[in-house]
Parts: C-alpha cells; sequence; structure tokens
C-alpha cells in the first residue's frame, strides 16, 4: 500500500467517523424530543433535525470520499489492506453506491411528503377516518416505487424496498416462508381456541401498580438482564423505543400510565434486548465504522423479542422474578399461584391492534401487512380497497373485524412516515429469536437451571459470542445459518410455539 | 440594492442561522452532559462536542462568509440596507472580524490546554495543593496574553480579555468603579458587624425540606415569575445554569441536595431570571441572528440578580409568599415571625467560598479576583505569590483567611478553562441590578404593593421593554444608560444596599 492509499484509508476513516458522531448527535435530537424536550421547542428542533441531516447527507454524497472509497476498492489495492479495512471498505463502498443512487430532490421531495403524510394520518385518526390519509399514502406509494427505480434490484419492486431494512432479503423467501408460517399459526390458534382453558379465560386482568413501584420493577428487571448503568438510561416516552448516543451511552424509554404493570415491565425487556446488542457492536478497528452496527432489523428484532419472550415469559425464570414480583406487589393483590401466573402472562387471544397482540398472533398481524405491501407495490391492490382487504384478512386469520379505520388500516405510523418494507422485519425478528434460543438450548443443557437462578449473564455471553459481536460483518442471515445451522427457519419458530403453547393450553 | 447584495444578504443570513442552529445543538449537548447523560457516555460527547466546535469555526471564519460580510459593509451598499439588516450586518461585521484574528492553531492549542488545566485544577482540589495547578494556570496566562496580542484592542491588555465577555467595558472603568465600592462596601460591613444584632446572628440556620418538596416550591415560585412552562424546562445538574437550545427551548437547573431549601429556592430564582432574558431576545427580523443575544455577560447576570436580590429577597415579595412557603413546611417547622425570616435571608457575613457569599460581601470576592486578574496579565503579579495575595487580600477585605487553597485560590473553575476576564461581570450584574431596580421603582410607585400582592407580571413587563428586547442591538452600559440615565454606576448599588441592610441590621 502506497502512501496515496493510506491518505485514502485516512480520509475514509475520518469521514465515516464524522458520519458516526453526527449520528450520535442526531439520536440525541430525538431522544430529547421524545422524553424532555418543552413542546414549543418541536419548532428549533426540526432545524436542527434538517441541518444535522444536511449535514450527514452532504458527507454522504461527497464525490471527494466516493473517489477514496473506490480506489480502495480496486482489486489491486484492496488486496494490500487488513482484513479489518477490507471489511468497512467494501461494507462501506455497498452502502454509499446505494446511496448516491438516490437523486437530492427526491430526498427533498420525500421529506416533504412524509412530514404531510404523517400530519394527514394524526388528522385522519383523530376523524377516525381513513379517506383522509388515501391520498397522501397514494404519494407515498408512488415514491416508494420511484425509489425501486433507483435502487433497481433484480426480482420484484418491493426487494428494494426490503433491502432497506433487512439487507440480503427477498420478496420471494418472505412469501414462501410467511405462506408455511401464515398456515401453521392459523392451525395452532385453532387448537388453542378449540381448548377448554381458553373458553374459560379472562382477557382483562389487570394489576394496580404505581408508576413509581414500575420504574422500580423495570430498573430491577435491567440490572438482572445486566444492561450496565454507567452507559445506560431508562426514561419515559409516548411509546416506547431504544436509542444510540454512542457505544456506551444507549438508552432506552418505557411507559408508565397503562393500568397493567405488565406493558412497562415486557417493553422494558423488549428495549433492554435491544439495547443490549447496541453496547455490544464490535469497537476496536470497527469503532465508528459502517461495521458498529447491525445488519438487519429483523435482527435487531430477534434481540429484543428474544428477552422479552423467550427469557421473560419463560416459565423458569418467573420460578426465580416470582417472590421478587410479589414485592412490587400491594399486600392485597400478592400473587400466589406461579402455574395461573405463567398462563396468564402468555395468554393468547385474537386481537385487532398489532403493539397489543401475545407472541403466537404476533406475526398474523405482520404477514397481513407484509402481504398488502406487496401488492400496493407491485400494483396488484387498489388503495382505495384497503381498509375492506383489511377486514377481510383479519378475519381470515384471526377470526375478527375491525369496527373502524383506528382499530385497522390506521393504527400504525410507518406508511405515514415512508416505511414500506419494515413491518416483515418484525416476523423475522420472532423467527429468528426461536432459532437462536433453540441452538442456546442445545448448547446449554442446563439452561432451564440457569435461568431458574436468575443468572442470565451466561444468555447475555452466548448473544454476545454468536449475534453481537458481528455487527455488520455478515449478513443477517448468515449470522443466524453460522450459529443455528439454517437460515431463516419458520419452522423451528413454529415447533417452539406448539412446544411453548399447546401445553399451555392443555391441547 | 442589486441583485447581487441580494445574493450576500440571503448567504449571510442562512450562515447566521446555520451557526445558531448548531449553536442551539451545542447547547443540548452541553445541557444532557449535565444533566442526563450516563458517565461512560463523556468520551462519545467530547467527540460530538468537538465536531461541533469544529463545524461552527469553520463557518464562522469562511471566507465567502466574510467576503459577504464585507461587500454589505461597504457604504454605498450598507446606506441601502433596511434599518435591522444595517444593524444585523454590522454587529456581525465586529464580531467575525474578531473571530478572524484567532489563527486556528491558537484554538486548537487553547482547546488543549484548557482540558489539560481543568484536569490538573480537579487535581490541585483533591490534593488541596495549589501548585499542581500553577504550571498550568501559567500556560493559561500566556495564552491569554498571546490571545490579546491579537485583539489588540488600544489600552492595557486585559481590556482585550474583558472584551470578549462585557463588549465596551475598560481596565479603567472598572478600576474606577471598583476602589469606591471597595471601600464602601468594607464600611458598609464594618458598620453591621458592628451592631448587637449581627453579634448575635446565627449563621447556620437549615430549615429541613425533601428534595421532592424543594422540586415543587422551585416549580411554584418560576411559574410565579411567569416562566412558561411549554417552553422551559427544570432539571437537576451538580452546579446550576441556564442554556438556551432555542428562542421557545431555555432550559435551567438546580440542585436539592444542599441542607438548606434556600439554596435551591434561590438558585431557582437566579436561573430563571437568565432564562426570561433569553426568552425575551428580539425575534422577527432578528431570529437566528447575532442580535439575538445578550450584548454582555454582565447584563445578564444582572437579570438573573435583578429576581434573585431584588425581588425574592424582597421584605414586600415575603409578605406575599410568606404563608406559601409554609406550605412546604412540617406542622413542626413552620414560620411564624416574617421579619425574622426576612433578616434571616438576608444575612451578612463574611465567608471563603465566592458563591456561598451573601448579597453585600459577594463583590468583594470580586474585586479580589479581578485585581488579581489584572496583576497577572499585565504582569505585575508573580504566579507563585497567589495564595499569599489572596489570603492577604481576603483578610483586608473580609476579615478572614483561607486556610487551605480550596478555601483559596482554587474555589473556582474559571482561570482552569481559560476564562479570564469573566469574574468582573459579577459584580457588574450587581451594579446594573441595583440601576434597574431603582428606576423601576421611580416608574412604578406602587411597586411595593404590587409585589405584596404576588404580581410580578409587570416587573418582567418592564425588564422586556427596558432590556431584553434590545438583545445585541446596544451595547449593555447603553442599554443601562438609556433607561437608568447613568452607565455603571457604583453609588447606585452602594445607595441601594445601604437603604437595605442598615435597616435590617438596626446601623
Amino acid at each position: 500500500m502506497d502512501g496515496n492509499h493510506k491518505e485514502s484509508l485516512s480520509y475514509v476513516y475520518a469521514q465515516q467517523k464524522e458520519l458516526s458522531v453526527l449520528g450520535g448527535i442526531g439520536a440525541l435530537l430525538g431522544w430529547d424530543q421524545m422524553t424532555y424536550m418543552p413542546s414549543k421547542g418541536a419548532n428549533e428542533r426540526s432545524e436542527q433535525s434538517a441541518l444535522l441531516s444536511k449535514l450527514s447527507h452532504e458527507r454522504v454524497v461527497s464525490d471527494t470520499f466516493w473517489h477514496h472509497i473506490t480506489t480502495l476498492s480496486k482489486p489491486d489495492v484492496f488486496q494490500t489492506l487488513k482484513e479489518s479495512d477490507q471489511a468497512v471498505i467494501q461494507r462501506l463502498k455497498e452502502d454509499i453506491e446505494k446511496a448516491r443512487k438516490i437523486p437530492a430532490d427526491y430526498v427533498q421531495r420525500v421529506a416533504k411528503a412524509t412530514t404531510q403524510s404523517y400530519q394527514a394520518w394524526e388528522r385522519a385518526r383523530n376523524k377516525n377516518d381513513y379517506t383522509l390519509f388515501k391520498p397522501h399514502l397514494k404519494t407515498i406509494i408512488d415514491l416508494e416505487k420511484e425509489y425501486c427505480g433507483y435502487i433497481n434490484l433484480p426480482g420484484p419492486l418491493y426487494d428494494s424496498l426490503l433491502d432497506g431494512y433487512e439487507e440480503g432479503m427477498t420478496t420471494e423467501k418472505l412469501k414462501k416462508e410467511f405462506t408455511i408460517l401464515k398456515k401453521a399459526l392459523k392451525k395452532i390458534l385453532e387448537d388453542i381456541m378449540a381448548t377448554a382453558f381458553y373458553e374459560k379465560q379472562q382477557n382483562e386482568n389487570s394489576i394496580p401498580m404505581t408508576s413509581e413501584k414500575q420504574k422500580q420493577l423495570s430498573k430491577e428487571i435491567i440490572s438482572l438482564m445486566h444492561l450496565p448503568k454507567d452507559a445506560t438510561r431508562l426514561d419515559v416516552s409516548t411509546h416506547p423505543f431504544t436509542t444510540s448516543l454512542g457505544d456506551q451511552d444507549v438508552r432506552i424509554t418505557t411507559n408508565y400510565e397503562r393500568k397493567n404493570p405488565l406493558f412497562s415491565f415486557f417493553s422494558t425487556v423488549h428495549e433492554a434486548g435491544h439495547a443490549l446488542y447496541e453496547l455490544g457492536m464490535p469497537q476496536g478497528p470497527y469503532a465508528h465504522t459502517v461495521i458498529a452496527d447491525a445488519p438487519s432489523l429483523g435482527i435487531h428484532e430477534s434481540q429484543s423479542r428474544f428477552w422479552e419472550n423467550m427469557i421473560a415469559r419463560n416459565k423458569s425464570f418467573w420460578e426465580y422474578f416470582f417472590p421478587t414480583f410479589n414485592t412490587y406487589l400491594d399486600s392485597s393483590n400478592q400473587l400466589n399461584n406461579l402455574e395461573t401466573w405463567y398462563r396468564h402472562i402468555n395468554q393468547v387471544h385474537p386481537s385487532l391492534i398489532r403493539v397489543e397482540a401475545d407472541e403466537l398472533t404476533y406475526c398474523l398481524h405482520v404477514i397481513l401487512r407484509f402481504e398488502i405491501e406487496v401488492g400496493l407495490i407491485d400494483g396488484n391492490l387498489d388503495i382505495a380497497e384497503l381498509p375492506q382487504i383489511w377486514a377481510e384478512n383479519m378475519n381470515e386469520y384471526l377470526g375478527i373485524t375491525p369496527k373502524t379505520d383506528i382499530e385497522g388500516v390506521l393504527q400504525d405510523m410507518h406508511w405515514s412516515g415512508g416505511s414500506i418494507g419494515y413491518f416483515p422485519t418484525y416476523a423475522i425478528g420472532s423467527i429468528y429469536a426461536a432459532q437462536l434460543f433453540k441452538q442456546l438450548q442445545k448448547e446449554t443443557p442446563d439452561l432451564s437451571s440457569i435461568i431458574r437462578k436468575g443468572n442470565l449473564e451466561p444468555i447475555l455471553t452466548w448473544l454476545r459470542a454468536h449475534v453481537h459481536q458481528h455487527g455488520r460483518l455478515l449478513h443477517a442471515e448468515d449470522i443466524i445459518k453460522n450459529t443455528c445451522g439454517t437460515g431463516l427457519d419458520s419452522q423451528v419458530f413454529l415447533t417452539y410455539l406448539k412446544e411453548k403453547y399447546y401445553p399451555l393450553y392443555d391441547v
């Protein structure tokens, strides 16, 4: 490697670092906006966010940056690079090449359209009227199709959208997996709903707990999960989220306003799962590079679902945590039957709202949205028919029908923000989580007894080694394949669900 | 004005806006660092702050920016500008001209030296040993002298430092005012200390109040001061401060850990005074310009001291607030004598630590530092003699002597951060506050009865009209002169003190 290439390398690393640092500042702007910002600060905040986006975008599409990246990517230069530099340059080249396909005016049109569309979605929700959102959704769909034209991956248009959230995943593969999944989930759900236990279960079963107690409980569970106090925060926002301000500054939020303390408890566990992943990203030569990131949203979601469903809804876990949980309840509300409690927190019942869905029915909500998205993008589905399609499919998959648009097509904000191709990553996360859990069980014969002792550290260590430390060195599915033997595999997820839920409902 | 000048104007306003928005982002970084940031976030935060400084600095010293500013400043162009544009361009030209005098390598050397010096100051405090800080202070003094060479104002070197905090103020003027002030303050203090009342007063008189109650009390007082809830925040930090993230997002902090709830109460009032000023800056054509800012630290401090001392330590105020304050105290700690309480919160006694000093003795601490700073900069004072000079002067001015360096020369962080010329602004603020109060009294014959009703809005309205709305359209002293008839005037301050404290101590 001659002097010029050293210069290119140092330029490229410096630019990547600036982008990463700007990303952390952007995360702070977003975190503050959702947690502590006074309401009238909103105008200035949008100026701040817009300026930061501009600064990042200038850097991403800078010709000098691209010149140095392409110089380093030439085979005769590339082969002289260290392995870590090769990994960085290769991944960076893919990212920047993709970003450079998007015209600047398109980025501006999307920013404007999504702002208007989000406002229209809020108005439509207030009036409970999809028709107010419909023309904006049409604009979004057209813009997304235009985007697909720029990215232009082989295969269906939707592949180009999916790639933005789940790099390497294809529409074809998802269609195949989701067809298997949908059929089997419906069957499991029918089996459960036919049981005597399902017949007599009560859906509303709220336990009173003050916000302060819920907060203490949240702090206790994240401490048990080894979320380091000195590198994290737990705050409150309307919708729970996780954000990274830096490799040692990862923040999660929850919400204590719901009647049921289980919302804050499980959402805290979920976000803490995301946070542990963020804190486990590779550093050293990969600090402030494109490698110190998740390879997909699906694998990110696998980490949150893993902790939420496989650990915090696990019977062994509650054998440990049951007495602790009781200390947060008033003497008049003490729980006394572990088995009843375990069934309660794993209750299955079809519901209209995705974010309130249980572990079993959740993916049916996702598959419904995936099918609609594919239909909207390939043009087989008319935007005017959406509420009707939604109602028919809800009825077919879950046996229930939304009475209003808020209970149906208006419930999620994703489309209003231009996020099409995002929903399937939730189901991918559920499947990956089950695959990882099966593998962890295989490699750890005493897993149940470890969990029963409240010792969650070996689990974190295992996830660090098999998932976290790889960052974006591999595609998500390759990380799963290397660890679990197969790529995305609905069958493993289905087996996990049957082994868990059939005994629960005495099927 | 031809097309080219329109282009220059729009360029200049766009750059100013970017600088202002970057400033708001920087304020958020600083606020978060002092309030909520997890400790391990510090490394990434310094990367973020450094990048933001770099982005701002690049814009400030940009040749294109300077070209457009000088184009607009040419007499034949300047005279065609609107009045508001003239004000902006004139002030901006002065700022940028000054910034361009400083070489880039100097900025970097200062950043490095102050980081090391601050760390050395912390180490020196831990060991209670000035000699550990001394060599770093030497470096700082040398750098400050170098800075004076770049700025190169006529008159003593110290003028160039002062100008950075108190534009337009001179060493000569301060020496004159501070000489009068020092002599008179010592005399008032002697008179008070000779009284029987002083003889029997108890210095430690703490009232128990939980942090939660202190917080509620703080919220009550800032509400009474008309600090708008939707554009402000009150949080907790080690040292109280005020910061502006935007014209409608101004945040203050306090601290509830001291034994005495009066610390959080008066510091909240103090910071709220700063915040009201920030919220009152001129907007419209001046939004995001150099005009929407305070013309000096002294006048900023006058606003905080005004609310803290002239209002919240005023007897009329407590005639209103006494019963309210009692609601925050346990039934066993109820206050029952307003006169005793009024004397308690205005107690005078010489003390070693500036930030704990009362209203009367405070300026003596400041004058001591000013004299030392001038001596260090003009070379009449040897850095090795500092502890001795400090002790001698404390003894002369206040009749007490620090036993250790922490009680003396190591107590303030200002010098370690390269802030020399900052201290006098505290005394200037006290003087301006008294001048404004006297004028307000003159214009408002029923002021006492207004305050006695807890109606503080007319006071805010008066400050908005006479101080806030001018932003940086005028120098601080001109704002005071236009309102009060005289510029910096120690005599007014001294009269105020005598009229307040002589009756208090039955002198």
